[in-house]
């Protein structure tokens, strides 16, 4: 017997139907022994109904009423759930964020979680119920109601997990899992069974979507092991994970022979991101504190700088150019604040490339692997593929490249990394893989 | 500067357009130097949209989840109404029940108050911010929330005005106030600028629909003067109150001359209620105990009993016939359990006459007046119109008569109760009275 934090997405809950099926699942796993928390977001498009109403009272909403009005779909969903599990016999109470004990600053929109104190959660599981938790909330000192962001369902699981002491906070959502990359863009794309934490950041922060980059950061934090599976299927989906026993328990179910398991892959999997932009400054004076300046003047203007690249034009020019890439929006924020200040900074020009996108491969085994640049570069230059821009961390590395090659250049290096599922000629994979990759995409 | 409690019913926060109304209404009330806490219903049809949803999971919905589920309205309405008054300028901020201080017992969906605490809202008052406080809920000493029933955000309104010792609680509505009669059948009817709390209470409990009994009892107890007003308009509307000098000061502006404010009339209005049935047990052994017997078996089928009638048919047959009037449904119920224990209460049979209508006259002075009996019934029978059930109360006179004879018997009370505004050819009232029709109806 384990306990079990679930939390189900809002498509999962779109509708009455929805809800029932979640219901049946949550009684199974209670039914199978567990004890059972889930945490359950809004309804389908709720939260963009409300602030579909909001705009017609307001553009500028005030920040505590919003978190107020937003909170309310979390609300009806976790005491509709509450009512379907007690319709297949089963006890259970729903809690909001202030009752479940998720304490928060008062940063409304995105607060961060100061404390969880799941005392009538844990009261709750002891007299056998289930226990529902809305996501996304919590309450302030001031006893007023927060929301967490974006992601903040995740979050919310994750930190109900870690508070319980749960064995396993399981993600349910309309996927299978996570991959090695998008199926929908590389059909041969396989479900990862485990990876680790900060594979799981890396994939999360360059595109993959299935979660939430603040929820596997709190994951890892405190070492609450994540199951990112099917709400559709009793599969198992991926395992999100540093605890060995995890893994090792993880991989006679996923993996065909325990062999198979041992081998450590140079590349778990690519994550791609669309929509970004590449800015360069053109011919910046090479002075002492120039550098500084631009950097101060994008760091007011955007939100997060991704893959800076820095280019001597020429050594005995004087000048510098600097490249960077961001979200499109982004990219063009920053480039808008550059030209204001161009005199001041002595620059002769900005250029932005629009149509671009990011590709990154990411693997624990690329940590001291020498030659993961090189099967890279040859796999996109087998293609004809141009890299505008490089990036490099300790697990992974990333490039940029235009946005129509983008596709050509994942199906190649999916390839060169050995990462590609063998089919037959129906796509049916060869390894006798039960996955059905209906509702698989990492991207998604 | 007064502090005054508004309390916004769900029509009138139906959409964009009304929170807009409402807020406009608010500011201006704040900018006439007033302190100002809003209670505020849930927005048009929501609640009975997720009463709806709520079908769709189950037919034995928990209460606890209930009651949270059906509080998200009220909630939506808040932040929605607090954004709207900032959107014009004003500083609000909207509340929970749990926020504002309104501790109940916990039996949900009737929950009764307990204790009102609300330190939040006279802090948010005294910081020059209109308080928006959630109608219609509260929260259980476990923290759970908890709805107050029908009637409920006219109970918080109330009960927020009496903990914060406001000078005044508006119920504002979607009519003018309370009539001496329902203005869509008696089109004579006028407007009444004050009532007391016994009279309020006797009209509401009797048909007129513009309070909620419980709230104009709550009001009594704690001497809150009520003031109904149409949130369409600024004229005054019906004050309900025993503070003398509350009266004194709604009579300048709602009478044309100090005089006519001091003439007690007899009967102050009328009420009515259709969809009512009467049932009666013919030849029920005059035996001791039996009539306790049948009384019991009613009180365990239906949740009101009223008007009830004692005919001995005949002082020697030994037998009686019990009558009493109630709602269609409770009668019909009434009339199951009965024949249910047919054999040991000894009747012959339970008739259930459908298709009546009860008719209250009220008004403080027919204490001691013993010509209203006369009045009524000489008013009635001039119209051919037979009285099937009488009851009365200290200053309340009630007839079961015949639904399609109502109208009829309405008309003719109201004139036999000098109670008809004159009005000229074309319907307008020709003491000059301002006051459009168009909105009225106490039977609303």
């Amino acid at each position: 017997m384990a306990l079990v934090v679930q939390k189900y997405g809002g498509s999962s809950v779109a509708d009455a139907e929805g809800l029932r099926r979640v219901a049946r699942r949550v009684v199974a796993t209670r039914e199978a022994g567990h004890d059972v928390a889930v945490v359950v977001s809004a309804m389908g498009d709720t939260t963009d109904d409300l602030l579909d109403l909001t705009r017609h009272i307001t553009d500028r909403p005030t920040a505590r009423e919003l978190d107020i009005l937003l909170t309310a779909g979390e609300r009806i969903a976790m005491s509709l759930l509450a009512m379907a599990i007690h319709e297949y016999g089963q006890p259970a109470a729903s809690f909001t964020g202030v009752q479940a004990g998720l304490r928060t600053n008062d940063e409304y929109g995105r607060a961060r979680i100061i404390e969880v104190s799941p005392d009538r959660i844990r009261q709750t599981l002891a007299d056998g119920a289930v226990a529902i938790v809305a996501g996304f909330q919590g309450g302030s000192p001031e006893d007023d109601v927060t929301t967490l962001g974006r992601g903040g369902s995740d979050t919310t699981a994750v930190a109900l997990a870690a508070a319980l002491g749960a064995d396993a906070c399981e993600v349910l959502t309309d996927v299978d899992g996570m991959f090695s990359a998008d199926p929908r863009m590389v059909p041969t794309a396989r479900q990862l069974p485990v990876l680790s934490t900060e594979e799981a950041l890396e994939l999360s922060a360059h595109g993959a979507k299935v979660l939430h980059l603040r929820s596997v950061e709190y994951a890892r934090r405190h070492g609450v092991p994540l199951h990112v599976r099917s709400s559709f299927t009793d599969l198992p989906g991926t395992w999100v994970t540093d605890d060995e026993r995890v893994v090792a328990r993880s991989r006679p179910e996923t993996h065909p022979t325990q062999e198979d398991a041992m081998e450590e892959p140079l590349v778990r999997g690519l994550a791609h991101s669309r929509d970004q932009a590449t800015v360069t400054v053109v011919n910046v004076p090479d002075v002492p504190g120039r550098a500084a300046a631009i950097f101060s003047v994008l760091s007011d203007a955007v939100t997060a700088l991704d893959m800076i690249g820095q280019t001597h034009t020429a050594s005995d020019t004087g000048v510098i150019d600097f490249s960077f890439a961001l979200p499109l929006e982004d990219a063009r924020r920053a480039a808008t604040a550059l030209r204001e200040q161009q005199t001041d900074l002595g620059f002769t020009r900005v250029s932005v490339e629009e149509r671009v996108a990011k590709l990154s491969i990411v693997g624990s085994g690329m940590r001291s692997s020498p030659e993961v640049p090189a099967r890279l570069f040859d796999a996109l230059s087998g293609e004809g593929i141009t890299v505008h821009l490089i990036s490099t961390s300790e697990i992974r590395m990333s490039v940029v490249v235009d946005e129509s090659q983008l596709e050509r250049a994942a199906l190649a290096v999916h390839t060169a990394f050995d990462l590609d599922l063998e089919l037959d000629a129906d796509g049916i994979p060869l390894d006798g893989s039960p996955r059905a990759l209906a509702h698989a995409g990492s991207g998604r």
